[in-house]
């Protein structure tokens, strides 16, 4: 793994979260200024610390993200806002730069005041330790975690002319993560030279196809954002590779998203569910997302039945025009339903070979038009619901 | 409990369950043409028997209902419609009748041929049965349970001039329940005298408040029906006390929805939820749903934990526009959430009596306008995804 130049990382343990095991501060830095763009929760009830990315993005000067776990800092009133633009404005003073040139995430329990006394003491002592190695950027991604249970990380690279750009990012996940970005938060770090123009289109596509495809149980945080950094320090314009830097971030947001999912609280399958023969992707994403959100899927997943009854009423219900002659499906390659009519097969089979495999692929088939979408879901587990019965940090 | 004149019913087994000890078939017989109205689950993968009621209704010549429960004829192809039509007849032939006035309902596993061997000779043991009198109607309202722990009953009367107008209902419910009435069945019974223009908009404003307004997982199923006879045998017109019979019709099917909520699977609280002061009634539903369907919610509940936050973010991301300021939280009456600002309350009370009560009342509170809702549903239980994961009859 090679970090994109002039990033550099740290992540420690500030008090904000009970277990002293954990880190719970995060800064990300930049040498250079770095052009940047943002993704927010559509959440109408949304997180101070979003409201002070979204009026400083995009820009063209970020030189740091401080971000804190343990405590969402949502739900707290005009505190919140002042305590989320302290923590910029101490990063800010410690790197001698502009408060707007810093962005701030939070993600935790919300409705409660930030412990704002230990979280500057953290700042100060974390400024110092900020490093380009890769074990400051590990303890930077695990900074960032709440019920994450490890880190999800990725790095990609693109030669031009025989330079090199790099591509690195971190995420977190593990609840109340829905199709609009829930409590999850993420970070890719580039040292192209892009600007906020040009990666404003690639970040809204590669969240679409990444992080918009993925349900845990469908609800969307006050929280979530998806932060792209890029600070030129490479000397490569992405401009000339335009697509294949496009098709980098996305793959690495991908790689992130699916990372959340199988890092899902108490998941014990991951389905992988492929909608094709829409007449839109519109539509492909419609039938998906139900599937993906239904409690009956679901619970039958984390049972081991390939029931296709409750996937194929998931598809009836997500409110597109179809009749049961243009739906056939497919669970792990098997043919379940055949244009409209369950086919012969042995559920026995079928069910051990969802034991057997922590992934459930499901293919839903129309034969409507072209278009298609992939999404991916966890099973709703016992554990699960016992998890978030009893959450409280 | 006083029955609607000239209606006959019977329940017994025949053999469509596995389990003998309990009923799987009913009749319901009107002994004079009786006018009928219907709604339907709106799933694009819908079951035989609702094909069939859809093309006979509104009628005014319905003289018999038949269910079967434990398997749904759903999924079951041109066969499918076979059976279900084949249903009708033998009932017709038995009642002297003609088929077309014979309504028909299925529930249960879906995608298997109904045995029909065994449900003909059901239909043919059962019509001599038929009868006046409670215990029929007590037998009736037991042969349509799936998973239901007990049946679903309610009776209304009013007076006019010295005439008693009668209205008797059973439902069934269990799981599979979304907002769009799933895997659920209610028969709704009155001798007044009402035509189908007349009872058109009273069934559907009923359905409105009663089996839209509950929700177990959001799953709408393939066989959902709602079906109301009138068959004027208590010589009294609906006519001249339409909004009290309008009103008898909607409280009988408040009384059969919010049955089903507490039978719901393994259900351990109702939530009652009202939203007040949003713009329009259907912004005010937009809420509700979001709510009532959020499992972190519903996990919260079944941990008996007053989680403002997870309420008031699933508000946020119910797609009406607001600002936190103009939301505020009552649960069991007591504020957690004022104009966007968690209250200071004691959470161990809280937490105390949500665990002492079956029913949690949520109110969210906007002041946006005049409209309002009320809306139920369930808490999420381990018990349920276990109940989930297991089920095959």
């Amino acid at each position: 793994m090679k970090l994109p130049k002039r990033f550099r990382f740290a992540g420690q343990y500030t008090g904000v979260k009970k277990n002293a095991s954990k880190r719970d501060l995060t800064l990300i830095v930049s040498d250079r200024d770095a052009n940047a763009v943002g993704m927010f929760t559509t959440n109408k009830v949304c997180a101070a610390p979003v409201q002070v990315c979204r009026e400083r993005l995009p820009s063209s000067n970020i030189r740091a993200i401080v971000v804190n776990s343990g405590n969402a800092n949502a739900c707290t009133g005009e505190q919140g806002l002042r305590d989320a633009k302290q923590m910029t404005a101490s990063v800010a003073s410690g790197l001698s730069v502009d408060a707007k040139q810093v962005l701030v995430c939070s993600t935790g329990v919300i409705g409660r005041p930030l412990p704002m006394d230990k979280v500057l003491k953290g700042i100060e002592e974390l400024l110092p330790k900020i490093s380009a190695e890769p074990a400051s950027f590990d303890e930077a991604a695990q900074g960032i975690m709440t019920t994450d249970t490890r880190t999800k990380t990725t790095f990609r690279q693109i030669t031009v002319d025989g330079k090199e750009i790099r591509i690195a990012g971190f995420a977190k996940g593990a609840a109340m993560i829905g199709p609009n970005m829930a409590t999850m938060l993420a970070f890719l770090l580039t040292d192209a030279e892009a600007s906020p123009a040009l990666l404003g289109p690639i970040i809204r596509r590669a969240v679409d196809r990444s992080f918009h495809a993925i349900s845990v149980e469908g609800h969307t945080s006050t929280n979530d954002s998806v932060i792209l950094l890029a600070n030129g320090a490479s000397g490569q314009s992405a401009e000339p590779v335009r697509d294949e830097f496009a098709k980098a971030i996305e793959e690495a947001a991908i790689e992130l998203a699916v990372g959340l999912v199988d890092d899902a609280e108490e998941v014990t399958h991951r389905l992988t569910i492929d909608v094709t023969g829409t007449r839109t992707e519109e539509e492909a994403r419609k039938v998906a997302k139900a599937v993906a959100d239904s409690p009956l899927v679901k619970t039958a997943v984390f049972g081991n039945d390939p029931n296709w009854g409750r996937i194929c009423s998931a598809a009836g219900y997500a409110g597109i025009e179809f009749a049961e002659k243009d739906l056939s499906l497919r669970v792990n390659g098997t043919l379940l339903y055949d244009h409209g009519v369950p086919t012969k097969f042995d559920a026995n089979a079928e069910s051990a070979r969802m034991k057997e495999n922590f992934e459930v692929h499901i293919e839903l088939m129309f034969e409507l038009g072209q278009a298609s979408c992939r999404f991916w879901s966890t099973d709703l587990s016992t554990g699960y619901v016992r998890f978030n019965a009893e959450y409280t940090t």
